[in-house]
């Protein structure tokens, strides 16, 4: 299983059997099951992730309603990162929508990869550029889009998501309410 | 005025006098004038800056009509990170909004860089969290309030801005037509 992250690293950089080893040892594989909470409001997010399988959703609750913000799929990484490496408590939820199998890499074993392998520090240069490069879109999707256009985006280049995720979570992901999703997918079936 | 990016990187991290002569040497400052244009839609991006002076704007253009995004004031990076990294033509423009400094470094400069200083792996990465902090916070924003409660929150934190850019440009900016705007400022002077 862990095979799958070691995968996904080799796309960005050569890996040597002993940083091998030391990833896999480092990233134990876990298994969640539906509704799991990786983390709460207010705590300290002391884990980092990698999906294997199943799908993630980050959420705030604001004035008792749920707000989801983000799903994440097969071979992404979950990270809260200003709670993770600032160590501040963080403002909002991480629910597994499905049962998940996750790579799970502790703070500490952060800590201990970037100071034995020096390279490492190179990997999260460039996962972090990359992951920067989405939110940036991301953002710029949010501000210059409807929810309408938003929907159709997330038809054409991720239709399977989908079908994996409740409406009501669409709905405010997609920065709308439920009556609207539903006027929104009425309108593009017609 | 270089000392500005440095007094800024030491906020960080520790820096030899070697390691100072070499950003010193290769992030040159520049003054540009208002409007001037530091990227098109199109091109690939060349430079990432650090805002020593004035404000520039992210946009789209849209159907004709220009969509800002984001606005970068003093001791910011400006970095169009996905055309910048990938060398792939960028999506938006970068304008000067008003009279700017700015240290400018070239792509080939940083390589330079983090080849000879692997400790500037290391810097990276923090700015790249800190930065990623950012977005993930802004994205959540974005998601989970009105452009009323975006106003108010622009209000109490950064309230300078608001007095330096035109109203049109904080309007797409805030996700609303100059109209709603002058009517959100109605409902908040009441």
């Amino acid at each position: 299983m862990i095979s799958k992250i070691i995968e996904h690293l080799l796309h960005y950089i050569s890996l040597s059997s002993d940083e091998i080893t030391a990833i896999s040892e480092s990233i134990p594989i876990q298994s969640f099951s539906k509704g799991s909470i990786l983390l709460k409001e207010g705590e300290v997010s002391k884990h980092a992730y990698f999906n294997i399988k199943g799908c993630v959703r980050l959420y705030y609750l604001i004035d008792g309603e749920e707000k989801t913000t983000f799903f994440y799929t097969e071979n992404q990484f979950i990270t809260s990162i200003k709670s993770f490496t600032n160590r501040v408590p963080a403002h909002h939820f991480l629910e597994c929508v499905e049962d998940c199998t996750l790579g799970v890499l502790s703070y500490e074993a952060e800590i201990y990869l970037l100071k034995k392998f020096p390279k490492f520090e190179y990997l999260s240069r460039i996962l972090l550029e990359e992951e920067l490069g989405h939110y940036q879109d991301m953002l710029s999707t949010y501000i210059t889009t409807k929810p309408e256009d938003r929907y159709k985006k997330l038809l054409k280049l991720n239709p399977q998501l989908l079908q994996r995720i409740p409406q009501y979570q669409l709905a405010t992901f997609l920065g709308v309410t439920p009556e609207s999703l539903s006027r929104i997918r009425k309108r593009i079936i017609q």
